[in-house]
């Protein structure tokens, strides 16, 4: 089945305290943004990647393209007010059936491995969501009463999250919703049943300035 | 009231796929556990420290303590066959009412501002749990069935979970239960209410080898 790739980075630079947006910051001398995509370019020559980007951002990213002469052949649209509007526009773009994996752009230690069984498991079961276990304990909070859970009954999400094509652009016709923070919460909202595959405590999404250090560090070691 | 800290550095290097215990590894040239104690030596002179440690490990503690001259002047006792034994036998050493803060051995990177957070409000509330919000999606594993759930309603919980003695000496009487992956989860177990505090994305618990990674980054630019 054909592979496709939604990137969305709609980030800002406010919780990273920078004037750039995140997706632009710097790891190992390249945009974070550039090595998420790299991934999907090195997974596969065939994989057709879109790119989600605030329409405010085109301009540097034409800009910093030239500057680290970076030219992958993907397509590049607008992001929406929203994460959902956004992953939306980019299935927009989508008008054949095949496989989607939608990808946080500042999430850029995606692995090889993670990849094949995310697009393996999707085509079986129509969707697989990268997921890992928690290593801390958690407590639920609810009316400032807060009660120790079961922590092997919680996975911690992440992205990929892979879907056949038809079904994500079905579930994208749902009314947005606050509870939507990924779009295994969109899909799971049209009743389908969510599979989970197993990510990596290394594919971390980077939002913080804690994060960019150790993103610095896990670069150095990163094993594709 | 006084305030005492067990810190408790039961691990092996298992999970680390090391010969020597995880919490014998160096970061920035010094063992980890040494960071550890030194940041509540740094905290208050005042403060009465003991360390639980695997009976066979003492004579390489010992030894690191000699080769790095580090003397603090801590009780050292004897962990037992689980975290609840190693934390009960550091509970015994304990005959005076004061405050206690547990600390695991491996998170080296806990704040002047969370100790006195714990401290503070474990002297009012009589605990007080470090604690972080989610900053991935969540869903609950069930019978193989997953569920989305609102992250905003869970709390990822962390050290130091501080105690007035007398407190977590009585819970720790409560029998062992698989479930008590924590301390706070012992207290609760009788019928006390549990009051979190804020701990910090970069309080992590070091316990595999891209942990090592991120603890040497993150040490480089740690503000005690």
């Amino acid at each position: 089945m054909k592979k496709y790739a939604i990137i969305v980075a709609g980030g800002s630079g406010s919780r990273m305290n920078s004037a750039i947006p995140k997706q632009f910051i710097c790891i190992d001398n390249k945009p974070i943004l550039f090595h998420t995509i790299q991934r999907f370019l090195d997974y596969s020559e065939k994989i057709e990647i879109i790119l989600v980007l605030p329409k405010e951002q085109i301009t540097e990213w034409d800009k910093l393209c030239n500057q680290f002469s970076f030219s992958p052949s993907i397509k590049v649209t607008h992001g929406g007010a929203s994460r959902f509007q956004s992953v939306k526009n980019g299935l927009a773009l989508i008008n054949e059936e095949g496989l989607v994996a939608v990808q946080d752009g500042v999430r850029p230690f995606v692995t090889r491995t993670i990849l094949d069984q995310t697009y393996q498991l999707a085509a079986e079961k129509g969707n697989a969501i990268a997921a890992i276990s928690l290593k801390d304990s958690i407590r639920s909070v609810s009316d400032n009463i807060t009660k120790s859970e079961d922590r092997t009954k919680f996975k911690l999400i992440q992205t990929p999250q892979t879907f056949k094509v038809s079904l994500i652009k079905k579930a994208y016709l749902t009314p947005e919703d606050p509870l939507f923070t990924d779009d295994a919460s969109v899909l799971e909202r049209t009743g389908e049943k969510i599979f989970l595959a197993e990510g990596s405590p290394q594919n971390i999404k980077i939002t913080t300035p804690e994060d960019l250090i150790i993103a610095e560090a896990l670069i150095k070691n990163f094993v594709y």
